[in-house]
């Protein structure tokens, strides 16, 4: 608050032209640069974001069609409908895509008004809300991984990715990039907090 | 910015005296009763989360205790470290836990002073982290529990709930509390942003 009074200081003194107006602005928000750096680095993590769980949806929606071969003695095909966790894995990672690319415009804002907090809180809201949902998807469809890869004695749950090497694998790179999705969701969030606060 | 030029609009009439320095920093933070009330709010839901947690790590740690029926055609004994996510999700219910304790005290600083932003930052950041352990931990359970009451015919993996019902009963219900935690935790983090914005 020192600034501003310092700016009415010197509204007493003159009256405000158009090149001191610019001044007293820059100088009411001096951590304006700081902002829109911040706002720069939200739509670039936004981005990767994107790409993650873009690539995670179309890996695990192609892995059906990928995977033609079967052995005579499981009648289990290698498809992502198979296994109700990756139907919701691939659900998730699309609508969190379809989120994302239309909230690039919001943070096309934030960068053009590094101080408005309206789309700034907007944004916050949904990603916390994707954010929880990327990590629900990614976190679900890891512990199905995890038992494909290797099973679990205890309850006579034999692992499968011996005979599915392949969708396994597919799979379990679209688990590591949606959970990498969440976290950097997570992040924007931490960002937004720091583009939001008092200067 | 402009109740802050009405200020030094009265600066320039009058010179400060204490109580007028009080009515002047209620004048600058008009929304110091609305960022209370949101610090409130936030200690009251981290306390509900923190409830949530614990009834959650306290639930999965003693389901080993509570069943100690078994049919002799399954060698599986009824315990929580028998399925790794389980695991997973009392150690990181645990782990979010104590972060909640810990932060209580801080919780309760930015009720103190509403407008500080260090606590508040540093509680968004951690909140974030905690936000994503508990939502993996929720549905990584969730996933595996799922499996275990409807099993998978595609792999060949057999439920287990009609003989367990005790267990699948409370690991579904702390479960739900978890990510019911995790849900609140997300809302903090919604929380956060709206008392850090500049009023």
């Amino acid at each position: 608050m020192e600034t501003s009074i310092n700016i009415s200081g010197t509204n007493g003194k003159a009256p405000l032209s158009t090149s001191s107006k610019a001044f007293a602005v820059a100088v009411q928000h001096p951590r304006r640069g700081v902002k829109k750096g911040i706002a720069i680095g939200d739509f670039i993590i936004r981005l990767c974001a994107m790409a993650a769980t873009m690539g995670a949806a179309i890996t695990v929606g192609l892995a059906d069609q990928s995977l033609p071969f079967f052995t005579q003695f499981l009648r289990f095909q290698a498809k992502y409908d198979d296994i109700p966790s990756l139907v919701f894995f691939m659900v998730a990672n699309a609508i969190v895509t379809g989120y994302l690319v239309l909230s690039l415009p919001f943070s096309v804002i934030c960068i053009i008004r590094p101080l408005a907090t309206t789309p700034r809180l907007l944004l916050v809201i949904f990603d916390a809300a994707m954010a929880g949902l990327t990590m629900a998807a990614g976190s679900a469809s890891a512990s199905i991984i995890y038992l494909a890869h290797n099973g679990n004695p205890n309850t006579n749950w034999l692992p499968f990715c011996q005979q599915f090497g392949d969708f396994c694998q597919a799979v379990s790179g679209a688990v590591v990039g949606s959970l990498i999705a969440g976290t950097l969701l997570l992040f924007l969030l931490i960002l937004s907090a720091f583009a939001l606060k008092r200067s």
